[in-house]
């Protein structure tokens, strides 16, 4: 997937491939020749796709999970300026006993940040996720006035920093119909809503809407991000919308780290049969937030 | 938009319109002539559209509710064969103090009927919905190995009384990523694949799948039905890939019964400048549904 995505791809940066070079069935003079495969990342001179080829014997628990460890070292270095990253298997990583469920949740600790965003990024619906991998009866404990007013200006903020422009936030509800005044449920009157009027005097912020109609009304505000309340709220309609072209986007990390909105399929790895749009969109999109910054 | 819809529209059956003619706009001659304005069902000779006139001095609540209820009494005496519901205006039916919240409601108790599901079709999406109108912290509560077995059935059951086929029934996860073996929530592992199990001999059932994946599975897999669990995990999906053309089905009663998935714009109506697509679509599934049974 990774040298499908950048066949016929033109940057203005240096591209870096973390792995091991044995892993993959590389055609042969594909992108790399062999001034291009390093095993130091000074060794990157010019513009260019570069693979940085991990030692086995550097190689201690799962191999995605040291590649991905040597991407976050470099970032946290400055020694690269974003990370995109290619699916992982969990499953893997669990048998691995790695205790991290995911990258997002090891960049996280990794990067010492404490406040974090899942944002989905893809030209016609940019979704922010309030909570991510927990339970769904577990939601209900989170959805307070002031958690939604520091993650609304969170998600504000860092949108700012990366995209340097401001973005309109149209607010889901959570229950059917946004709960019709408290009527099926109540955390729209006691939480949302207050927390809504509270942020309109400094972000431009329109709703609430019921949850089957928020995406819909995105799709035709230019610059809108919906604020979802959970996991499938945002991920159902944006994976529907977005088959082969979301990109996953970590807020709040001090480097800019993007990776394509869908899983692994290590059975393809490698083949060169796997739909690379996606990663394609991450790549473009961390270059893209490059040039803004 | 009932008449936009059913401008052009070649039908098999004869249709009546049930309402008060004076509260429309109707444009002169646009479908009635005189002799298709009738004050009872048994005027209806040949083939055609009515428009049956309910005397202001009938109306003693709401009128929409007035011409529900009318709707209900023909079908219920058979007068009728199926029954295709215009949106009304909830907040309306509150203030008169009508105590159903929507026609499905009424239809169910005016029918005597203890069993019936709110059913989205579409020709590229079918849903059915587990819960409805309950609050989203209330959902955790009903389900059930043994409620959802007999869900399923029902649902199962009715489809094919309508459509005289088998579908595919795709059962969609209830928390993020299906739960993962009980790490994401424990409905899925306690309750939902037990009931897929049990079901597994006698009807043609896949999944469990992640409810981001499930909707994007339906769309390849031709007659599947996807089993969602509440409102808003069925609705978003359904109604971005069908925003003019959905269609809501009531199972479970004794007529045909169908109705357009959105919701009033008392604001146009009668006005000629709403959308009828998903009006039309209803009409025209009533009648293919009545040309299988």
């Amino acid at each position: 997937m990774i040298y499908k995505a950048l066949d016929n791809y033109v940057s203005k940066h240096s591209i870096v491939i973390i792995g091991n070079i044995d892993d993959y069935n590389w055609k042969k003079n594909y992108i790399f020749s062999q001034n291009n495969v390093i095993s130091d990342i000074n060794s990157v001179k010019t513009k260019g796709v570069y693979f940085l080829n991990v030692d086995k014997k550097d190689i201690v628990t799962d191999p995605s999970f040291e590649y991905v460890k040597k991407g976050v070292e470099l970032a946290l270095k400055k020694r690269v300026d974003a990370i995109v990253t290619a699916p992982i298997s969990k499953e893997k990583w669990l048998r691995a006993r790695i205790k991290y469920r995911g990258h997002t949740e090891f960049l996280v600790k990794r990067s010492e940040v404490n406040d974090y965003s899942m944002f989905f990024w893809s030209s016609n619906l940019k979704v922010a996720l309030f909570t991510v991998h927990i339970p769904l009866r577990e939601i209900f404990g989170h959805i307070r006035k002031d958690k939604i007013i520091k993650f609304i200006k969170f998600v504000n903020l860092e949108l700012h920093k990366l995209f340097s422009k401001r973005f309109t936030f149209l607010i889901s509800g959570l229950n059917p119909h946004s709960g019709e005044n408290g009527f099926l449920g109540i955390e729209e009157r006691d939480e949302i809503i207050p927390a809504i009027e509270n942020l309109k005097s400094e972000i431009d912020i329109k709703g609430i809407f019921p949850p089957d109609v928020v995406f819909l009304k995105a799709k035709d505000i230019k610059d809108s991000v919906v604020i979802s309340w959970y996991h499938d709220q945002g991920l159902i309609p944006f994976k529907l919308l977005n088959i082969h072209s979301g990109v996953n986007i970590t807020l709040g990390l001090p480097y800019i780290r993007t990776s394509p909105d869908h899983g692994t399929a290590y059975d393809i790895a490698g083949k060169g049969i796997a739909d690379p749009s996606s990663m394609k969109e991450a790549i473009k999109l961390a270059e893209q937030l490059l040039t803004l910054n």
